[in-house]
């Protein structure tokens, strides 16, 4: 087979020192989810489409990657359904389907298993889903989510977690970040102040441009959407509100007087910052009104994390959702969560050179082989370096010394330990510190000690 | 929705209890895989099937889950191909397909990015693989492998790591074993010293029953097979080889004395057995002819380990294979590797009882919740226990007592923490052991001593 083998479009493979990299992103956030009380959960790639299917939208649906049943496939497929609509015909010929995202699995986990489950249930999940997006730069067919939950809990205290989760996880990983926050009661607050509250979406979808394409080009929009101009005029002190978001809030407290839904979002709210600011959490934290997020799923407080020293997209966000076991026929139960965007945040990283020294690898020495009783002596002492927890390697053949040199150098191992002929006979090895390219002579009963 | 969701056949959520478990014997294995200086790995889940199919003979191309195309996928397949063979048709309707296992994507990633890496490559991959094979007790659709393997390399060093990594994961998990040995090398010198050289895989495919079946079955088997009488009787001694290893593997050397094939697999198991003595090595190694594993793939040294406490089959095994490479067009590129059956190390551990206590959860600590100022207490004393790194929560709510403890215990926390008007008033927390059920009180400043 002469052709070089490839991968599939939008999927990636990840290196070792990729890997190191992800993991240590990965594991700090677990190391923070596990802080808070929460537990691993991990789901099937292939749930039932039934599962999946109209969960998404109609446009999720077609991005849905389909299994092929096994064996016959096409039996009791009729002609007719074969020369039809390709989408029909294909949940004919697929039961399953590859996960779209960590939520549709998480409602269907809490409603089969809600015998067992101890709510509330505080779960994080860091799994890849696969989405049949055209693949562009940043985008990806096979991706990792990283999803941190409380089911069945209306608390708000649900939400100070949250934030303080986001506080930590990202002081630990050295990302100065802004915390955006809104509520969807505030919005719809807004919505029927304004007189508008069947429009809450056209609303809010033209609010969220605010940023991009400033306050004259989203006036236009809602006119074009038959926003009437009372309720344009009436928009306009809210959508230049400015200031702490304690004044903020106290204005929206007097703009919102006659909407009690929108009043419960002010003091949802003012609570959740309370909280945070009794408990002295470090973070930037802006009350954001053109924040909408996916509205049609989120129905309290909703968040965004920015970076605030790299122009990318948000690297986390989530939100209060009062319905999400509905759609399999268990009502009535709230939770709260947020998601961190694994990509973006190692593109950050990368971006603001924020990964530690020892993600370039994780073998801290490389012993070089010259063969014989220095192999032998070589050998033992690795035995001795792991003993103590040192992650080493043998140089598996007593190659040219500037092969296995090149070989420690391309594997960014920062000590190279040397056993040869005149380190066998005076029982010290030569210990080589590769970033300084310092040498020094060390007793082999030392090296435990010298090594870091 | 009246029907309760559920999840293909085969398939499994994995609950907190089972996750935290099993993430203890991935850890455990990835710990000691670094110790040995070998980098993760991951391949996406999705392969090209052009990469997948061929590489696990028929019944494997069967097996594999394939992808239906995105879009109008029935465009230019003809009316013949629809009305003919589904297998030939799948091929048409699908370009990707699932990875089966987690050794075709090695090969297929070192052949593409043979450029970027440091050979030897000393990589391990834990990732799931998906097979349609019919589901049954212990045989899932989905389930995850954990490889270890060196490619680039052809010196015993590379074995002698494994097997020491064998010993270090199974000492760690508490778990008896022996590693059976055997060389591929030495299966073709017994079949070459019969007589039958064309015969090794009829031969060996009857030796590896003998355990099952006994001696008499094995010899009727390889009459069936065409082996003469002859054969068969010079045969019976090397079957009935016993004692220690070194001996068999002396007497060996003589009944393969005409075999450079077979002389040669002696001398690799007596080097790699010397070296795992020189370094002292606590594992019990059996040089076990009837050893045979999946024979097409191996051409050395082959190994499998047993647990000795828990009837249940291998629980890790591998080899070394002289060209994995070869079928993606990289002639020549040996390497030996093992894997790691986490489904059953998971069943023995189970079995056994050996799971550290503090796999039952991850959470040390839950603070009551009162409400009012007692709460806001609970969440700064919950705030300087994590600050120490002890993982706790807040109960959310200031629900019933009963209703908090009871999530205490069905959540398996170590310490109550109870802060109500008294221990406000006190500035001491009552502190409940959930295991032994005393209670005490503890100044809050000394809190983050007190719980373990």
């Amino acid at each position: 087979m002469a052709q070089k083998p490839s991968i599939p479009k939008g999927t990636r493979d990840f290196g070792p020192e990729e890997m190191i990299r992800r993991n240590y992103i990965f594991d700090t956030i677990k190391g923070v989810f596990r802080l808070y009380g929460f537990q691993p959960l991990e789901t099937p790639a292939m749930e039932n489409l039934s599962t999946l299917l109209g969960k998404y939208g109609d446009e999720g649906d077609k991005l849905l990657f389909k299994i092929l049943n096994s064996g016959d496939f096409l039996s009791g497929v009729s002609d007719e359904q074969l020369h039809g609509n390709p989408n029909a015909l294909s949940t004919r010929l697929c039961e399953k389907g590859l996960r779209y995202d960590l939520t549709v699995p998480l409602a269907r986990y809490v409603v089969q298993h809600q015998g067992e489950i101890s709510f509330p249930f505080k779960r994080y999940q860091i799994q890849p889903v696969w989405r049949a997006d055209r693949p562009q730069k940043g985008r990806y067919r096979e991706f990792y989510q990283c999803d941190v939950d409380v089911i069945g809990s209306r608390s708000l205290l649900c939400e100070v977690d949250l934030v303080e989760i986001v506080a930590k996880v990202f002081q630990r990983l050295g990302i100065r970040v802004t915390l955006k926050v809104n509520n969807r009661k505030i919005l719809y607050g807004i919505a029927e102040t304004i007189g508008h509250a069947d429009k809450m979406i056209d609303i809010t979808v033209a609010i969220d441009k605010l940023e991009k394409i400033g306050l004259e080009a989203v006036n236009g929009e809602l006119r074009e959407k038959g926003i009437d101009e009372r309720a344009i005029e009436a928009l306009q002190p809210i959508l230049s509100l400015e200031g702490a978001n304690g004044a903020k809030l106290a204005r929206l407290r007097e703009i919102l007087a006659d909407s009690p839904v929108g009043l419960a979002g002010v003091t949802e709210t003012e609570t959740i910052l309370s909280y945070v600011e009794t408990l002295g959490t470090e973070l930037e934290i802006e009350l954001d009104l053109s924040l909408a997020r996916g509205l049609n799923y989120y129905t309290g407080a909703i968040f965004e994390v920015k970076a605030r020293d790299f122009a990318i997209g948000s690297i986390c966000g989530g939100g209060r959702y009062d319905d999400l076991t509905g759609i399999f026929g268990m009502p009535n139960t709230s939770g709260v969560g947020i998601s961190f965007g694994a990509d973006r945040i190692y593109d950050v990283m990368t971006g603001l050179d924020l990964f530690p020294d020892d993600t370039k690898g994780t073998t801290r020495a490389l012993m070089l082989n010259f063969g014989g009783e220095e192999e032998r002596v070589s050998l033992r002492l690795a035995k001795n370096l792991r003993e103590a927890g040192i992650a080493c390697e043998v140089y598996p053949e007593s190659a040219k010394m500037k092969k296995q040199m090149e070989y420690a150098n391309r594997r960014a191992v920062p000590w190279v330990v040397i056993v040869g002929s005149d380190e066998l006979a005076s029982g010290r090895a030569t210990v080589k510190n590769m970033a300084t390219g310092e040498q020094q002579a060390v007793a082999f009963d030392e090296l435990i000690n010298r090594i870091e």
